[in-house]
C-alpha cells in the first residue's frame, strides 16, 4: 500500500524476520512481554519518535487492550482497530453478553460476575446442573477457564481459576456458564466502517482445539447449511452494530450441530490468527481493509460482493510436544524448510538458525491450504505437512497430520472435544509399524530418494520391493 | 486427488525435491536430457514397470511431442494432454496458421515453409519490407528465430537460423513473417473436454521477455478492454475447436495495443509455465482439470462460471546473470530462502544444498503474487523479490526487481521490446548510490537489523540517522 512499516522488537527478537523485513525497526529493551510488547509507554514513545501515523496492534499482546487504544488516541496516533469504548465493552465477557441479548442474539445462560464463594454460583449450579463452565470475566485464550463436573469441585475449581485470571488479566472475577454438550466453535468475520456500514465475510470453523486454543481452522464449516450461515451472519452483524463496532472483528458462537441452535460466545475486537482462511476464499486482504477503514475510508463492499470460493484450512505450527501435554519446546531452529506450491500460504515469524525462546507464544507459523473442494484442500494440507521439515525444536506437526488424516475429521464430523475423544491422535504412534518408519527415516537421512528403484535400460524387471506402494499415502515428517 | 505419483529422475536430479516428494521414483540413468527426460523408450518402459495409468508430461521436454503421446497410446497409458494428431497439427507452425485462418482468426502474414535461398523469401520481403521475422517451421522457445532488419542480411540470417533449427528440432525449414512493431504478447488459456465443450480462462500478458522467452507474466493484461478480452477469448475457442483440441491449451496472440488488432501466433498443446497466474485469479486447479479431462470426465464448467478475481503476477527465477547476456549460472545452492506470506505462491524444483547443473533449463522457481488490485500485487511482488535470498548461483532477481519497480511497467505500458528499450534495467546499478548499498549489505551480513535504532527508555532522542528513511522502498537482495 506504499506505507513504510516500522517494526518493534525485544532483545530476543533482534534479527527475526519481521525486523529484517521492515524498513525501520526500533528496539524495546528487555526480554519479557511485560518489558517490551506489553509496555504501552515504550510503544507510544517509539511511535512518537518515529513520527508514525498509525499502529497496527496485530493479535495477542495489546491488540485488545482498550488502555493502549486510548493511549494511541491521546498521542494523536491512529489505532488500527475499534474504538477503546467498544473494545472495553466487548472485552468484558459479561457486558458483551448484554450487547448480544440487546441485539436479539441468544447467549449461553450464565451468572453475573462473582468471586469464589458467592451464593449466586451455587444457585446457578442448582438450576442448570453439571457439568458447567467457570470462566474469567476478563478472560480469553482459555486462561481462567475450567469445566466443573460435580458439585464437590465447584468451590475449589473457582478458586484456582480465579487465581489464574488474577495473574493473567489482573481481574479475578469469574462467572458460571451452562455447559453446551459437544458444541462446535463457529465464528463469523465482520467488517464495519466508521459510518456504520457492516458486512460479514462468512464463517470459520475452529472446533479443533487443544487446551481451549484453536489449532486447526477451516472455511466453509462442514456443519453449516446456507440457511444457518445466513442466520449466523445476520446475528454477527446485529452484535457488531449494537456494539457500535468499527473495523474488523469476529463474533464467536457455540453451535449445537444437532439442533442448529447457536449461542453468542464473545466478540474479538481485533484480527484473528485464523483470518487467512477467510482471505483465501473471499479473495480480500483483510489487513488492507483494516488500514483503509482506520484511515477513514468507507467500506465500499456490499454483502452481495462477498462470494466465497473453494475451501481453505489452516494449521498452526507450534513449538510444543503434542505427546507430552503440549509442553512448549525451545532451542535453535537447525532446519526450517516449510513446504510451498499451488494453493499453499505460509505466514511465518521465524527463520532457520533462529532461537525459539521461552518468552512468548510458541506459535512458529501458520500453514494454509486452499483448493476448489474440501477433500482436495485436506489432501493438499496433508502433503504439505508431510513435507514440512523442522529440526531443533519439537513441533505439533505429527498431531496436525493425525487430525487432518483422521476419518472423522475428513467427514467433517467433529466438535471441540475431538482431541479428547480421540486419544490415539495425541499418542506418538498413530499408524503403521515403527520398523518401517525407522527404515524410511534412515533412507531419508542418507538423502536417498525413498522408494527409489533403479531402472536398467533394457531390463524388464518390475519395480516391486517398494514398501511405500503398499503403505499408501504415508510420508516422512 | 488420491493419485499416487511416480517421479522419474536423471542422475544429477537424484535427491531433488520432486523425487523426495513422490511416493515412488524411478531412475533414468544418464545426465543429458537426451539420455533421460527426452528418451521415449526409457519413459514408457518405466511407466510399464510401475503399472501407471497415466503420464503427465509437464512442460518442456516431451510435453509437446506427438511421438511421445503416440507411444503412450500404443502402450495403453493415458497421455494427459491432447491427441497426438492435434498436437502434430499445432506443432507445425505453418499448419497451425491454416487452422487459425480456417477458424476465421487473423494471422500475421507469412510465407510457406522454405529453405534458405528459396525465391519465395525474396518476394515476401519485397512485398512487406523490413524488418521482418525469420522463424523455424518446427520451432519454439525462440530457437531458430531472427529479426532481419535489411535486405542484405536476409540470406545470411536465414542460413544461421536454419542451422539452429536443424540442430534444435531436426528440421531446418523456415518461414518469413511480417514484423509487427511494438506488439504485446497476450495469450488465452483454453480448456476443452472430449465431447468438444470448450471454454477459456481469460488472458495472460507475457510481453516481458528476454531472448524471446517470457520472464514475467500477469493477468489481467493491462492492455485489454472487456470487449477485446471477449473477442480474443472467442477467437481462442474457435481455434481450439477447429483443431479438435482436448485438454488444457494456450492460444498465443500478438496484440497491437494501438489498433486493438490481434494476430494468431501459435497454440501450445500443453500446460504453460505461467499457468499459476490464471489459477490465482480464476480459483481453479488446472492440473486437476487436465487429469479429470484425460480420465474422460466432462468439463462441468460453463464460460459464465469463470469469474476472474484480483490480479496475479509471476516472476520466473532463473540461475543466470542478467548483466552478462543471461549466461546460465551453475553451482551449489548454499542458501535458498524463498519468501512466503499472504498472496504469495512459490513453485520450486530446488532446495538448499542442491547442485544447479548445466544439464537442463536454468529456471529455479516461479514466484506468484496475488492481490485484489494490480498495484498492490506489484508491491507484494517487489517486497517478496527483495526478501528472496539465494546464494551460490547468480540469479535474475535483480533484473526482475528492476522491471517490477519500473514506472513504465507499473503503468502497464510495455511490450515485448521492454528490456531492449530500457537498457538501464539490464545494467547492474539500477538506482541509488553504491556506497549506501555496500554499507547496508555489510550491516545485513553481520545480521544486525538494518535501520536499527536503539531506543532508551525515557530518552526522547528521535530516530533520525536512518538512511533507509530517505531512500524509500529500497531493500536488500
Amino acid at each position: 500500500m506504499g506505507i513504510m512499516p516500522v517494526a518493534v522488537y525485544s532483545d530476543p527478537d533482534a534479527g527475526t524476520p519481521h525486523v529484517l523485513m521492515a524498513e525501520q525497526a526500533v528496539a524495546l529493551p528487555g526480554s519479557t512481554a511485560e518489558e517490551t510488547y506489553l509496555s504501552i509507554s515504550k510503544l507510544v514513545q517509539a511511535a512518537r519518535d518515529c513520527g508514525v501515523d498509525a499502529i497496527h496492534p496485530g493479535y495477542g499482546f495489546l491488540s485488545e487492550n482498550p488502555e493502549f487504544a486510548r493511549a494511541c488516541r491521546d498521542a494523536h496516533i491512529t489505532f488500527i482497530g475499534p474504538t477503546p469504548e467498544s473494545m472495553a465493552a466487548l472485552g468484558d465477557k459479561l457486558h458483551s453478553k448484554d450487547i448480544a441479548l440487546a441485539a436479539g442474539v441468544p447467549v449461553v445462560p450464565s451468572t453475573p460476575a462473582c468471586l469464589p464463594g458467592d451464593p449466586v454460583a451455587v444457585e446457578f449450579a442448582d438450576r442448570w446442573g453439571f457439568p458447567l463452565m467457570v470462566k474469567a470475566a476478563a478472560g480469553g485464550g482459555g486462561r481462567g477457564m475450567r469445566q466443573v463436573n460435580r458439585q464437590a469441585d465447584l468451590g475449589g475449581d473457582m478458586e484456582t481459576a480465579s487465581r489464574e485470571a488474577q495473574a493473567a488479566f489482573g481481574d479475578g472475577r469469574m462467572f458460571l456458564e451452562r455447559y453446551v454438550a459437544n458444541p462446535r466453535h463457529v465464528e463469523i468475520q465482520v467488517l464495519a466502517d466508521g459510518s456504520g456500514h457492516t458486512i460479514h465475510l462468512g464463517e470459520r470453523e475452529c472446533s479443533i482445539q487443544r487446551r481451549h486454543q484453536k489449532i486447526i481452522e477451516e472455511t466453509p464449516s462442514p456443519a453449516l447449511t446456507p440457511e444457518l450461515r445466513r442466520r449466523m451472519g445476520d446475528a454477527a452483524i446485529a452484535v457488531a452494530r449494537e456494539a457500535g463496532y468499527v473495523n474488523a472483528g469476529t463474533v464467536e458462537f457455540l453451535l449445537d450441530p444437532r439442533s442448529g441452535e447457536f449461542y453468542f460466545l464473545e466478540m474479538n475486537a481485533r484480527l484473528q490468527v485464523e483470518h487467512p482462511v477467510t482471505e483465501a476464499v473471499v479473495g480480500l486482504d483483510m489487513v488492507e481493509w483494516q488500514i483503509r477503514i482506520a484511515g477513514g475510508e468507507p467500506l465500499t463492499l456490499q454483502q452481495e460482493d462477498i462470494q466465497p470460493r473453494g475451501h481453505a484450512i489452516e494449521c498452526r505450527i507450534y513449538a510444543e510436544d503434542p505427546y507430552r501435554d503440549f509442553v512448549p519446546s525451545t532451542g535453535t531452529l537447525l532446519r526450517w524448510r516449510p513446504p510451498s506450491g499451488p494453493g499453499l500460504r505460509l505466514d511465518s515469524g521465524v527463520s532457520e538458525g533462529q532461537e525459539v525462546s521461552i518468552y512468548y507464544d510458541s506459535m512458529l507459523a501458520k500453514l494454509v491450504a486452499w483448493s476448489p473442494e474440501r477433500d482436495l484442500a485436506l489432501r493438499r494440507m496433508e502433503a504439505a505437512l508431510s513435507q514440512f521439515l523442522v529440526l531443533g525444536v519439537v513441533t505439533n506437526i505429527p498431531l496436525l497430520r493425525a487430525v487432518v488424516g483422521h476419518a472423522q475429521f475428513q467427514q467433517g464430523e467433529y466438535d471441540t472435544g475431538f482431541l479428547e475423544w480421540n486419544p490415539a491422535v495425541t499418542s506418538p504412534f498413530i499408524s503403521g509399524d515403527s520398523r518401517m518408519m525407522a527404515r524410511a527415516l534412515a533412507a531419508w537421512a542418507s538423502r536417498q530418494p525413498v522408494g527409489q528403484a533403479s531402472q536398467q535400460a533394457g531390463s524388464d524387471r518390475p519395480v516391486s520391493a517398494n514398501p511405500w506402494q503398499s503403505a499408501g499415502q504415508r510420508r516422512l515428517p
